[in-house]
């Protein structure tokens, strides 16, 4: 059979080449990756995965119940334990509000299918979190700017999505008037709100601030007036490998979407959310802080080290948390071009211009932070800037 | 916010509210349920499963990768193994023609989303998979009867479904010379087969038959050349609740699956595909000929029992495999309406009617026969077969 022609509007669309571009980036032996957007795996909590993993399987009937089909929705322990966690954030919610997923990333997909006509128009910043434009892709939004929701004139989009708390790829942070800005734009507007709270727990500098879906609340009631549809992960905060992630929104989004998750995959892996529900539980505080101290740490030296290294006309953002730095080169420096000689010196990071909805810029870069011990960032930080500041003479 | 009306279209054809009825009737106490569709968890190899979990997690280096972001194709060791599986089975392949998913369910789910434009024809036999109804329910197809490849006219399809072993809901099994007649047809009206193979190794009498994958490529020399796209799972021969199944097709429809797959959800957990590359590796021949001997004892005990206290006007089929029996009343009963009375009675079972993918019939029934033991299942039948002899008189 020819294959050529036989896919639908939706399956051509399908992007995500680049990332796995990225992702072998990471995997390359010798080279310096700023590169990934992964936690560093020797902070995972493996023994307390282990032990969680162990105790369920050696009790026949948790056993049973781990290995069998199960609700799409999720199990609800798990789904008790994030509906505390949230209603410590301040959002009054009850299972009811609570859908897992594989990941967030299964969160934003599923939102998408829900809502997204074909060429419905999506409002995000520029840049955006690429992993969202792959999940949006089959259904072939039209892209806008956030700041429309601030404008008078009608802005006519469907869904508004922002990642309030240290964003990528930019880690820059919306103030809490910002956030309010943000709310009463999309009530205007009458738009729904996608909120990504991926980095949210990775705070390493600031007072934290409340979400989207935590001030909606305030503004109207309850959750089930709220527009906001909130997507958590544990990716970051616990280990990103089980896949597991969870959507906050008003009851009839959730029972919308949970029928969704029950047509594509029938349901997160019982055993991974029994696992994580025990693990939620037993996780000290000290795990978050302790990777907060650590990825804080990395962030300074990186910071420190373009300070002293890059040369004038390169500006970054000084995030308060979460993975990247987004740098800007002056304009003459395609990043794409650049990174081919980084690589042949044994450095890689991400180029920005695939990070924007539509036409990018090609004079950024995405920089991790996470992966890499200090020396390690200080001296491919310092090599990279040498590359850069060649490119400009 | 009001989410009236603010639903896309293909989020307002998520369906699937009927599979959670029928699930929740098979976790209800004291009802003996020939309503679920799911292997018997005292059967599940938990120690194998549990040893596996308990390796990976306790080697540093083993945990790490399980526990990180992964590839959206698969563990490369795990499509070893399928490859290898597939090729026992006369499909000669390689890793680069396997993808894992979150069950078949996700295979055929992406499988729709790569191939289905709004109303193309799909060809499904009558009944068929309700799983694959949700599935595509979102892609809006028409539904044309599997026959119309037989057929010399035209049919415009643009995929045909089959399950040629032990089907889903019906047990019934395609010959040798209707795989061949369904090749011929596909070939002849230009359709993709999506096969779903997922009963295929529960079989408890006569003689396994190839794939249509595997007659394909004796007839077309390469799977590259194929138009099958083959679904497997684990989730029949180990176990359901890790969500793992694989597609086999030729690598351009790979690819895309796994762009497809990447947008959704990332990957499948790495942990669970370590799990069950380990698993698969070590789980003895006779765990499957165990729970062939037990099934298929149960369904001889489910025959047996409909034979001697049926009343007459009402027939079933007769499988070789699988996990159902479906059985055909006398056109005046309506399946829906006895359930309420069996349920009166503890006996749940799923109408038929919502297996169809139009208009079905009323006077039909899916029996499962897995999930209880003999006793409960001849028991349950005696009851069933009076109370249809009430309904009769």
């Amino acid at each position: 059979m020819d294959w050529e022609g036989r896919f639908s509007p939706y399956g051509m669309r399908a992007g995500g080449a680049e990332t796995r571009a990225f992702l072998r980036l990471v995997a390359q032996p010798g080279i310096v990756s700023f590169a990934g957007g992964i936690p560093d795996a020797r902070m995972f909590p493996s023994a307390l995965i282990a032990d969680a993993h162990r105790q369920i399987l050696e009790d026949p009937k948790r056993a049973a119940a781990a290995l069998q089909y199960s609700q799409s929705e999720g199990y609800a322990p798990l789904r008790e334990w994030i509906a505390g966690y949230m209603r410590n954030k301040g959002v009054a919610c009850g299972i009811g509000n609570i859908l897992i997923t594989n990941g967030s990333q299964q969160g934003l997909y599923i939102a998408g299918r829900l809502l997204l006509g074909e060429g419905d128009i999506v409002l995000t910043e520029r840049p955006t979190y690429l992993g969202l434009l792959h999940a949006f892709a089959g259904n072939n939004p039209n892209y806008g700017p956030l700041a429309a929701l601030a404008e008078p004139a009608p802005c006519g989009a469907k869904l508004a999505y922002a990642m309030p708390d240290f964003a990528n790829p930019t880690g820059n942070s919306f103030s809490l008037a910002e956030r309010h800005a943000v709310l009463a734009g999309a009530q205007a507007h009458d738009v729904v709100l996608l909120e990504d709270a991926a980095y949210t727990d990775l705070r390493y500098s600031g007072a934290p601030l409340p979400s989207l879906l935590a001030l909606d609340i305030q503004n109207t009631g309850r959750i089930e007036k709220s527009c906001v549809i909130y997507c958590g992960t544990f990716s970051k905060t616990v280990i990103p490998g089980l896949r597991a992630g969870w959507v906050v929104a008003a009851s009839p989004v959730i029972q919308k979407m949970g029928l969704l998750k029950q047509a594509s995959d029938f349901h997160t892996a019982a055993l991974t959310q029994m696992v994580l529900a025990d693990v939620a539980a037993r996780l000290p505080q000290s795990h978050v802080a302790m990777l907060c101290e650590t990825y804080g740490a990395r962030l300074t030296t990186m910071l420190d080290a373009l300070g002293a290294h890059m040369p004038a006309g390169v500006s970054w953002t000084k995030p308060d948390g979460g993975m990247f730095v987004w740098a800007t080169l002056p304009d003459c420096v395609d990043a794409g071009a650049l990174l081919k000689d980084a690589i042949a010196e044994g450095i890689a990071f991400v180029p920005g211009e695939s990070f924007f909805p539509d036409k990018g810029i090609k004079n950024v870069m995405r920089l991790n932070f996470t992966a890499c011990e200090p020396a390690t960032i200080r001296d491919g930080i310092a090599r990279l800037s040498g590359l850069i500041a060649k490119t400009l003479t």
